[in-house]
């Protein structure tokens, strides 16, 4: 049986969010078991044949410092929740609160595999194809060498490759125009890197893309850095709601614009679904020896059991494992690139 | 009368699109005149009473090296044009050409203002007040100090108290979270020198913005770095696009999703005006000793003559003299700023 970890305190809404998604999830897989961390009010009441129960006393709050969410609150419900990944008592972990503090608390506790220095966080986002990008870095790491760059596209093409069952998925470079002489030092030094991994057959490196590209589907997997990636995360995520927002106060103007309304409902629900962020929520963590999954911090709780299924999906797929075999295999190039630096 | 200079030969489909971009922009304003700048065969055959035709042998082509754009072609229809604004023929130049040339040529023969670095590039990002967030830089700069993100909060205010007719408008940085720890180092310095400009008065710094932030409408100006800006804004043109194509695809399906379009016609026109970027196309070149607009390379005759007009109206409104005192009253601001490098 997979046992998935929560952090039930995290996110914008916390256990008003997390709880009901836990009790749709553990219906919707009965072969699933959770174990729910939060302080002892919250979890209260809460009871299900497959969920375990662990209080804590702390919650790392979305504007605490790394340090103190690293070092000060030992009993966090987003440390114990990875804690139970590194005890083996879940195979994975998820949680909505603070990036910073998930990815240094996961690191701290879980270690990273040999050869990635940073973990990164690797999110889709709906394309015009009507599948998914993988885009990474998401957030974590706010500062790249071309090397980390480097190690993200392996980590990146591991994932899609597994979750998709094919030989080497396309990866994207991305940067502010398709030329190698664009973007700065380090776009153009890991550019450089990823095309000698093309060279070598290591990685199916298809050069830079742009921003625009993403939704295009060019490439599987998009490489960037984590303060760039957020951005366009939430750019993206900024635009659809403006646009969702629009058409819903549009069509309810009049009593005609609410009667097209109806005509064009089938349309507007396939669009509704195609750029609704919450069906892609649950973002993987790469490059720990753990399965951590990040949601959304507003998610709702649509949202936040689809991030549960994506951990559940990926531990019972094997991912880690799966994974880290593609990494080791790439481990002569990653050690190639770090003797250049 | 207002000259604006016309780089012909710039961007995706040159002549095709700018000159009849020309003749549009002169039959919409009487009291226009332009100068084309382009090779003899492409201009030939273009007669207008109020336009000057002004020839050359060399074109800027996309993938063309700094260098090359700046040191070698010399007789470049970017240059020209650029040249014209020098020598007082045109009030203000516009391209649709490889940006990185157009800011390297435009900086090289007008020079920057004083307490200028960088300049940087300026455009429109239509947001959900119904207005539009102007976002600097948007490609220019590559690689920027906290200083230089200061000299954009500042000349991006100067522009919009301009354009908008109000003392201090809102000025917020791009970052990946709101709290002050977020971001990376030079985002962390560049937040501390507008929470001082702000202190002082200086600056109506509303502090740190996300993605999201740009359609919200949360400040009117959004500062980040020329990288990250031009991945937001081509992130959004994908969206957008996406969204357009998959509209348009399901409400041509059958004969019920093309009744249902009929029906639905106000709304879908009024969310295409809202979301079309050629609406805001021609951003400007900030910071430079003479008017410079750069268009979307993709631009059509409507995107193109929308660039046109946006130089015509900032040469008219007298922006440049305007934005220079803003920032010559910022001079103790910025010197301060550059002391503590």
């Amino acid at each position: 049986m997979i046992t998935v970890a929560v952090d039930c305190m995290g996110g914008d809404h916390g256990p008003q969010v997390t709880l009901p998604a836990c009790t749709q999830f553990l219906e919707q897989h009965p072969e699933a078991a959770l174990v729910l961390v939060g302080l002892p009010e919250a979890l209260q009441g809460f009871s299900h044949p497959r969920a375990t129960l662990v209080t804590v006393t702390e919650v790392v709050t979305m504007d605490d410092p790394l340090e103190v969410a690293l070092r000060k609150k030992k009993d966090s419900s987003m440390r114990v929740a990875i804690q139970q990944v590194k005890d083996g008592a879940a195979q994975a972990a998820v949680s909505a609160g603070n990036t910073g503090a998930l990815m240094a608390i996961s690191r701290y506790i879980l270690k990273t595999m040999d050869g990635i220095e940073r973990p990164a966080i690797a999110g889709q986002i709906p394309n015009a194809t009507g599948g998914a990008t993988t885009v990474l870095d998401l957030g974590a790491n706010v500062d790249c060498t071309a090397e980390h760059l480097l190690q993200f596209a392996v980590m990146g093409s591991a994932l899609v490759s597994v979750l998709t069952n094919q030989e080497s998925p396309s990866v994207g470079l991305l940067n502010i125009g398709e030329e190698v002489i664009k973007g700065n030092e380090v776009i153009k030094k890991a550019g450089e890197l990823l095309r000698n991994a093309a060279k070598s057959g290591d990685l199916n490196f298809v050069g830079n893309v742009e921003g625009n590209d993403i939704f295009k589907g060019t490439a599987e997997i998009v490489v960037c850095d984590g303060f760039v990636g957020n951005v366009a995360l939430k750019t993206s995520e900024g635009l659809a709601s403006m646009i969702g927002n629009f058409l819903k106060a549009e069509f309810s103007k009049n009593i005609f614009t609410k009667m097209a309304a109806i005509a064009a409902y089938t349309v507007l629900t396939a669009l509704k679904n195609r750029v609704d962020h919450r069906r892609y929520n649950g973002a993987a963590l790469l490059g720990l020896r753990g399965l951590v999954f990040k949601s959304h911090g507003s998610a709702d709780v649509l949202a936040f059991s689809n991030a549960l299924n994506r951990a559940y999906d990926a531990a019972r797929n094997n991912l880690l494992d799966r994974v880290q075999v593609r990494i080791a295999h790439a481990a002569p190039l990653l050690a190639a690139s770090d003797a250049t630096q």
